[in-house]
């Protein structure tokens, strides 16, 4: 084995899985489905050739270790599962650069690692069948909600409970698996941006300052149906009129704030026919924001706009709210060396947060020293079968997340 | 019988009629039902105790005609139909009020009556059962359409052909009616208002400028969904953001509009979902106003404004209309005359225009010099059973009605 990466043997290798788990609608590796457990198995051939111990732990996430000379641990992580009809590199993509770092490293230091190295492939990250994401990783954080979890069902009556059974894994046993983390120094986790910024930046790669807390509610508003022809327009209480006027301010909101994301995804009106006035509007806020105090403060604008423009239109406002998770800021130093490994593979590095969840936030939850890479998407797009990067970027993503490897490497070492 | 209306006698009447055709849930007078049909009768009842000619036209519309010397007729209208659940006025109070001048014009004249005085009860008004409203009137003005009407049915599929047939009228010829107006040189409506107007100008009655002219659109924008977590603020397409900027801009453009009325009543989104941005929404526009020109423009300005939000949003908007109908001003020297019986009723009048459509719009659409008088309504709510009036102002309203008849009668005579 050469000690060098091979960009182009992971992307033949991705392209491999696509032909083995896909079809023409795209990836079909949804978790605890015979599909990717067929996945997994062509996984393990994989690691089979690189002189590394694998194994399941009780929540079924698989880890493939090369032992080193001090227990403390540098962990790669990824995931083999995919939403239906997914695209062809999310969360894969990760794996298989880990895979593809394990190989170099067993290759060059033949036995005298000076730490330990693992890559995990996590169970079950998008939650696509239960409706549950994260549930490999916060099984093994320590976070999953048993009781929720345990009254998971399918779209067909099939319980989660059953499904894990069937992967031979024991749900009153998951959480045994958060000793895998006990040794655990850094976490790293390469994976395709689901979004646009790095397109619009014309850059192949990025270092992710964390994953965004989310602040999500629904928005009542009620006032007064009214005809439409004999009501004047200073005696009506116009539901929709005040929470139309939420939609600019979210965006001012975000402009504010530094770096969030605030979204009105729904709208829905009471009687909503054509010759009335609205009596009753709910829409939905999302809000996002990698700083905790920064995320509250535009929950609080939102909550202030809602009650001026309830009053300016003389209607009620309520707020229920629907879910909520903390910012996971990923590790400065760790942001650094992400950094320097970008910047020494392709001369430009970007810092962005992270939108979306992954697994990763529960590892940095744990308490691990956490940081992600992403790679250009080509549409901004994923979870669809267009996710697509260009190939000089995929090789660029395994190139820099090697370095980031060796970095990090050294680092603990050095610690 | 004496020579002056018994406003009293009127307020009795209804509450016969509210006896024999309502129940705890309101008026059920729907055209072409029993109800319907028991209410005529009773009306037939009452009019055969005066010295009128009463038939029905070729349209099922319900004429008693005390004949003078001249045969140019002085015309008062009103309908006996309701909406199901309606209110215990709208329509029929112009009706008996209709009734009580009769009885005071032929006690009064005694067979000298200078010009022919004619009550009319036109049939279907609401359009409740059909979904076609101002049956009995449009095809009197020769303005029904009758392919449209020739295929309606009612919720249970019966054809509005064969529930006129049951009535004694034949569809084909239902626009024979129109001879009923050769002769007609002035036509009064009097109607409890729709809307709360005067209610809010603490005033009794009203004289009615005219019918508002409606333009109905629904206004289609179409941007792109994408992950509310991961797509920054200025990559949004929102379709929502383009629309919501409408709600706040059609209360400015009717300000502008001197007197108009802009309604958005409905809005949906698409996909709709707490972590998408709207990819499609929709919003229906219902727009009015008394003036043609003066509509349009506010049509106009209403889609350069959607052309504006949409430029700004990087959305596409396309528009599709749902119905329109132009104004339908009334007459000037009659909206004078009625000003004048409600002055001398009670001192104050004020002229308002007419948000909901009336038969008086089909009469005036047919050349006859029209107005209309609103009493007040208490809750400014109409076609429900909480309509009502205060007792005084509804003998108020017989009262200026009946001079408005007086005041229309001297003026027909003396043109």
């Amino acid at each position: 084995m050469s000690a060098a990466v091979n960009p182009q043997r992971t992307i033949a290798e991705l392209k491999e899985l696509r032909a083995l788990t896909g079809d023409e609608n795209g990836a079909q590796r949804v978790a605890f489905t015979l599909t990717w457990a067929k996945a997994r198995a062509w996984l393990r051939e994989k690691l089979n050739s690189i002189p590394a111990e694998v194994h399941n732990d009780a929540a079924g996430n698989t880890w493939a270790t090369l032992r080193g000379e001090s227990e403390r641990a540098l962990l790669i992580g990824g995931h083999m599962d995919s939403v239906p009809n997914g695209g062809w590199l999310d969360g894969c993509l990760n794996v298989l650069a880990g895979v593809e770092i394990l190989r170099r490293i067993s290759a060059q230091y033949s036995g005298k690692l000076p730490i330990t190295v693992r890559l995990v492939d996590w169970a079950d990250e998008e939650g696509a069948r239960f409706g549950k994401s994260l549930f490999g990783s916060s099984a093994c954080s320590g976070n999953l909600d048993m009781d929720e979890a345990r009254g998971l069902v399918d779209r067909n009556g099939a319980r989660l409970v059953d499904a894990l059974r069937e992967h031979g894994i024991d749900f009153e046993r998951v959480k045994d698996s958060g000793c895998e983390l006990a040794n655990a120094a850094a976490y790293l986790e390469l994976h395709i941006e689901q979004g646009p910024v790095l397109l619009d930046l014309d850059l192949p790669l990025g270092a992710v300052l964390g994953t965004f807390g989310v602040e999500r509610h629904a928005i009542h508003f009620h006032g007064q149906a009214a005809h439409s022809g004999s009501t004047p327009m200073n005696r009506r209480r116009d539901a929709f009129l005040a929470a139309a006027k939420m939609s600019p301010e979210i965006y001012r909101i975000a402009e504010r704030s530094g770096g969030g994301v605030c979204t009105i995804g729904s709208c829905t009106t009471q009687p909503g026919i054509v010759t009335s006035v609205v009596e009753d509007c709910r829409i939905t806020l999302d809000q996002r924001h990698l700083d905790k105090k920064a995320l509250w403060r535009m929950l609080g604008e939102a909550g202030d706009a809602c009650e001026r423009f309830a009053r300016e239109g003389n209607v009620e406002v309520t707020w229920e709210r629907l879910w909520h998770i903390a910012p996971r800021p990923f590790d400065d130093q760790l942001i650094n060396l992400c950094d320097e490994a970008i910047a020494e593979t392709c001369g430009r590095s970007h810092r962005l947060p992270s939108g979306p969840l992954h697994d990763a936030a529960e590892v940095a939850r744990a308490g691990v020293p956490t940081v992600m890479m992403f790679v250009q998407s080509l549409h901004g797009i994923s979870h669809n079968k267009i996710e697509d990067t260009k190939e000089e970027h995929l090789a660029l993503a395994v190139t820099a997340f090697d370095k980031l490897a060796t970095k990090a490497l050294r680092w603990i070492a050095g610690n």
